[in-house]
């Protein structure tokens, strides 16, 4: 019922067909190539003859999971609290949804413990009236919903550097997540509190001990900006902002305010602490790239990446996340010799604005040394550049927005490392 | 720059368009109908002035939050073992995923705690040759992704009784849940392992201490069928069959075998226990519709609905989930006198086939009774039955696939509970 098909590379060093599964692997030996036995007699396992555990309120996962977690963590210099970030384990997660418990979470002084009933949102400034919600105002007004990437600036920013970081997919780039928000769009809100004409910026505040604050041009919050409440149907995870948080899709991860208490519209941006001291982009000869919102297209490979070792040669998928945060991933190419060469790789739907995006392609690993690296181009027609061309724009200084693509090389014992290439 | 607009009902009792709120929000004073007072002044809260909690390896929701869970618990007969079901709390939940910790859950004897080291999937019987995967030989295979809603038989039960059940969008309807599920099609290794011409079907089983299995057509394998490893990301969990489950999109719950063990070609159904003495569906003059796969299209209110109580008249929204096993979602009308009239609620992208859609239509409560309902079509053209439609049909020994439109009476008060209309 399925055709048998050729399996003739369509790049270089192994890169097959992205349709060939589509097409039926009969042909190649997948098994083999995978290392799966001849049948087995099955034989009953422990937890087949006793009854399992009872039903839970609220589920988690496998305890044979607990290797799975957000980190690395840094170093805890105040006993606990301050300033941190946890980084998603991207080389463990796969689709395009990060589970609420692995989104990853980034504080500048804490993760509060906000009690719903007291929180209040207060929009004002250059308005025409002052406005004030609680979470049960707000909860009654009509929502939508959307798949949005969340990126942190400084992501990927170790990239950056003179020689090849070690690291995982998880720490080197683990500063992304992906999840559904729901909540009231700010447009509405502004609407209702009527915007003077002389508004052209807002600042989101954080209830949080940093008052994380940062300004936002107008028309983003006019645009597709959201008072989120829910994340992937419950309601936001304290290290994600409850009981609210603001959403600007595709800008960078430090102006989706968490905790959000105050929107006040401005004539200005206000040069608040984290859009001057910090989130700003130096570049060469003392330029600094302020008020640069959108992520760029990028894209990493997670499956293989390091820590997950090959077992011989043979078929493998070649799996990664892509995402723009200028509109949808239109292509994503895969070279498994280093950027020699490029295949296209399948995209899963679906495919959305402003969402991370899983990429696959099958690759036939010869056991020899390979250079893998994916190239994200979105639908704007940007394409994610090289280490080379985003150093030589960009100079030595820069540490944030870091989009260049990564290599990452397989030795012939099947070990994945970051490198140079 | 938005427009102000018309409030002009678009069905009886207040439903408004679906369109309103995209174009604004400002004429019709929805800030006061939900309640929200005037600016006040923004006292600094308790969580603002000391640093917050530390970062966590896997994180939890809001300790405000603990209301939020699966249920209700089945009569514990066996002290904490045996067979059982929680449901997933629709009325507090937002968007299309459902979060892993919240998903529904069934099990007939427990829930097994499955190192996947030592877990096997056998696939044998009518096959050229049979295969033995080990968790790690199957996910180095090509995977896919997709979302999709599971829907146990038995949700909605309830509403073949005679009377209005008392309770909730989760008591009545919560045995369904959408997940975006990852892993390797079956029909890949339906290939590698050679299909006998012979084979028509497949028997799935678990390795739960209940054996549960189920009767699958094999062109269902053959067409979107999943060893499932991912729920939203992260590795299944226990309750939904870690480390893989079966995943049949669209067919009912009980088929998508969970702690999957086993999937033997066949000629003919085994009629194993799970399809003959229960999930076959009673009819009338001693019929039983036996394999009748597909969940129909179906939607519910979750806003407002039983629990969830009315603050006074004034604009609300009213929400849902719709979903059809057959396809995609193509409308749903929302009725709010009964189903006398009917309006077109706006749906949230992306909506996609077999997965859970939200819907959304704005309603203006003038404060008198109500009766709201909600009914899908999808892209078949098939239509949710009204109950006296559906009884009609099927008559009154049915148990399982009911689909019929719920209604929710409104209350003067602002009580909202179940009737039947």
């Amino acid at each position: 019922m399925l055709e048998h098909i050729d399996e003739t590379p369509v790049a270089g060093n192994g890169l097959l067909d992205r349709r060939m599964f589509l097409r039926g692997a009969g042909a190649i030996g997948l098994v083999s190539a995978a290392g799966s036995a001849a049948a087995e007699t099955l034989m009953v396992p422990a937890w087949t003859k006793t009854p399992g555990a009872w039903l839970q309120g609220y589920g988690q996962p496998s305890r044979f999971e607990g290797n799975v977690a957000r980190g690395p963590f840094p170093a805890d210099l105040y006993g606990g609290i301050g300033p941190g970030s946890t980084r998603a384990p991207l080389q463990n997660l796969e689709g395009m949804i990060t589970p609420n418990g692995l989104h990853f979470e980034r504080s500048h002084n804490g993760i509060p413990d906000i009690n719903p009933d007291q929180h209040r949102l207060l929009i004002h400034g250059l308005v025409k009236r002052p406005l004030t919600f609680t979470v049960e105002a707000l909860s009654r007004y009509p929502m939508t919903s959307r798949i949005a990437f969340i990126e942190c600036a400084g992501n990927s920013g170790a990239l950056y550097g003179p020689k090849a970081a070690e690291g995982t997919a998880q720490s080197l780039h683990g500063l992304v997540s992906c999840a559904e928000w729901t909540g009231v769009p700010l447009a509405m809100l502004l609407e209702e509190a009527g915007v003077d004409p002389a508004a052209k910026w807002f600042i989101a505040e954080g209830a949080d001990a940093a008052s994380m604050d940062r300004s936002v041009p107008l028309a983003k919050g006019l645009d597709d900006a959201m008072i989120a409440l829910y994340q992937n149907g419950e309601r936001i995870r304290p290290s994600n902002g409850y009981p609210m948080r603001l959403l600007l899709p595709g800008y960078q991860g430090n102006m989706n305010v968490k905790w959000l208490r105050r929107i006040k519209l401005v004539r200005e941006p206000a040069m608040t602490r984290d859009e001057t001291s910090k989130y700003s982009l130096l570049l060469k000869q003392g330029h600094v790239a302020q008020f640069n919102f959108p992520m760029d297209a990028k894209s990493v490979i997670t499956k293989p990446s390091p820590g997950l070792t090959m077992t011989g040669p043979g078929i493998y998928e070649i799996s990664g996340i892509a995402w723009s945060g200028n509109g949808k991933v239109a292509k994503v190419e895969v070279s498994a010799d280093g950027g020699k060469s490029w295949a296209l790789a399948a995209l899963s739907d679906p495919v959305l604005s402003k969402a991370l995006t899983r990429f696959r392609i099958p690759w036939r690993w010869d056991g020899g040394p390979a250079i893998l690296q994916s190239r994200a181009t979105d639908d704007s027609g940007y394409v994610q550049p090289t280490r080379e061309q985003q150093i030589g724009v960009r100079g030595s200084l820069a540490q944030y927005h870091c989009n260049l693509i990564t290599s990452w090389g397989v030795s012939a014992a099947g070990e994945v490392k970051h490198v140079y290439a």
